[in-house]
């Protein structure tokens, strides 16, 4: 594996790729790795020749009051991960590397990117400019990486449809590839977050998919929309979570449903804080949409 | 010339080129060509191996109330003049290529870019959303011809900056290339829409250029800058230009400045209208800004 650290040395290696006919894959991270991005990784191992996995916490998606300093950083642990599963690239850009006028946030970069319709629903609502931050340096790295597919996991749905719209839309010359939530054996979706749980909260913590599927099981069965949702949000409540929000929605257009009947795949989307740490699970409702 | 009206095609091509190892060069035009447009195919051809013009009349930068219906269209005059210059390849998409969901306004588009910082003063001031609405297409065209050199008019030096800031910022593959405005026999600026002048406003026109020159010997003179713009309006009021607006900015920044004495070179920048008909001009002052 080599590691890369400039734009610079990324465009020669692009080149010499590029000229051989070389597939090329890329995997964007803000670091702290586990096995949701790994199996990123490893999916773009089996479709890709060269494999690109990049670190780097960008500073334009936190708000003021979120955890940007505090962000966990183990670059060694992450490095010895990547390596052990076969990527050719780890590219570590430094801060002044990607913003050269030591840019902090998106007020301060000198180009804006949105996706209006997909940012301001969901976890839009209370991370205001999180998604335009986002979509802002995850083009600049396209950019840079050039990659022929990119791989984003569904963990981060809303993410994941921003990335595919702003590719769609913009034309970028890239197949994103989504990947599958990977979950902790008792059914917690993997997050970088995890590990800020309490031993206390990480055990109340797989209760959110638990209620999830517990939901759609009720939809399943017939039961109206609010109604299981009222219940849901309930049952979190009761068990300590800070429910930030619990809605259906198209899975396009991430349009609040309130009824199943429409001609598109719904999912369930939850965002919920245990003890200050902010979870975030989706599922799909997919056979009732289309029933 | 091969004419192309889809990505698809274009992509083809672009693989073709990239595996040879050819240095594509790119003219983005919205067609109604004149000199100035070509001046910058013939640079395009000196210093690239394949010479791709798109035309494209782009409706996401006119506003509600401008010219995008009436924007003149001889495509087969344009054909002609681009074989003659040795072009390439013509890229001309319809407009449902371009925008699948018959977007017309950027309001429709699901994806915006901006460059908020370069985009409300001079045009931008009574343009709103122009300048929005053009680099969101110009990133979208950009994406789909992928040149290594891009070649832009300082005739339009707000565009121009707004091009550059972006391909700065966001890391885009491709060096932006300035061609010098190219001028009619008598100073006037060429621009696809002087020919909606009458021959009583064609006659005015080169007024433009001449009483900007005229300021600028004045700067060089010691003239005090606010003195000098209040005179050269009034010149411009008295022969019958709709003055909107006469300014001196930083090259860069495109800040405007009252006085010449900073470390940037500074620019005099003019819009003003004959008849309803919109003509831009700029000059440089750099001499005084740097002295």
């Amino acid at each position: 594996m080599k590691t890369i650290t400039t734009g610079h040395e990324l465009a020669l290696q692009w080149d010499t790729a590029r000229r051989s006919g070389a597939v090329i894959g890329y995997v964007p991270t803000m670091g702290a790795l586990h096995e949701g991005h790994l199996s990123l990784v490893d999916r773009a191992r089996e479709e890709c020749d060269v494999v690109i996995c990049s670190i780097f916490v960008n500073p334009l998606q936190f708000g003021p009051n979120e955890d940007f300093e505090s962000y966990p950083r183990p670059v060694e642990h992450d490095l010895g991960l990547l390596e052990a599963r076969d990527t050719d690239i780890a590219f570590l850009p430094g801060w002044t590397e990607i913003f050269p006028r030591r840019e902090r946030t998106l007020e301060d970069f000198g180009t804006h990117v949105s996706v209006p319709r997909l940012s301001h629903q969901l976890c839009g609502r209370s991370r205001a400019g999180h998604f335009d931050g986002m979509v802002t340096e995850s083009l600049l790295f396209l950019n840079l990486v050039r990659p022929d597919r990119t791989y984003w996991g569904e963990k981060d749905f809303q993410q994941l449809r921003i990335i595919e719209t702003l590719v769609g839309n913009l034309r970028l010359p890239v197949t994103v590839v989504r990947g599958a939530t990977k979950r902790e054996p008792d059914g917690l979706a993997m997050s970088s977050r995890n590990k800020n749980l309490s031993p206390q909260a990480r055990a109340l913590s797989p209760n959110l998919r638990r209620i999830l599927q517990e939901a759609r099981a009720r939809l399943l069965d017939g039961g109206s929309l609010p109604a299981v949702l009222d219940t849901a949000r309930e049952q979190l409540t009761g068990l300590g979570f800070a429910v930030e929000y619990l809605v259906a929605c198209e899975e396009d257009s991430l349009s609040e449903v309130s009824v199943l009947e429409g001609p598109f795949p719904v999912r369930l989307f939850a965002a919920a804080a245990l003890h200050g740490v902010r979870l975030l699970d989706n599922i799909p409702v997919t056979e009732v949409a289309r029933g």
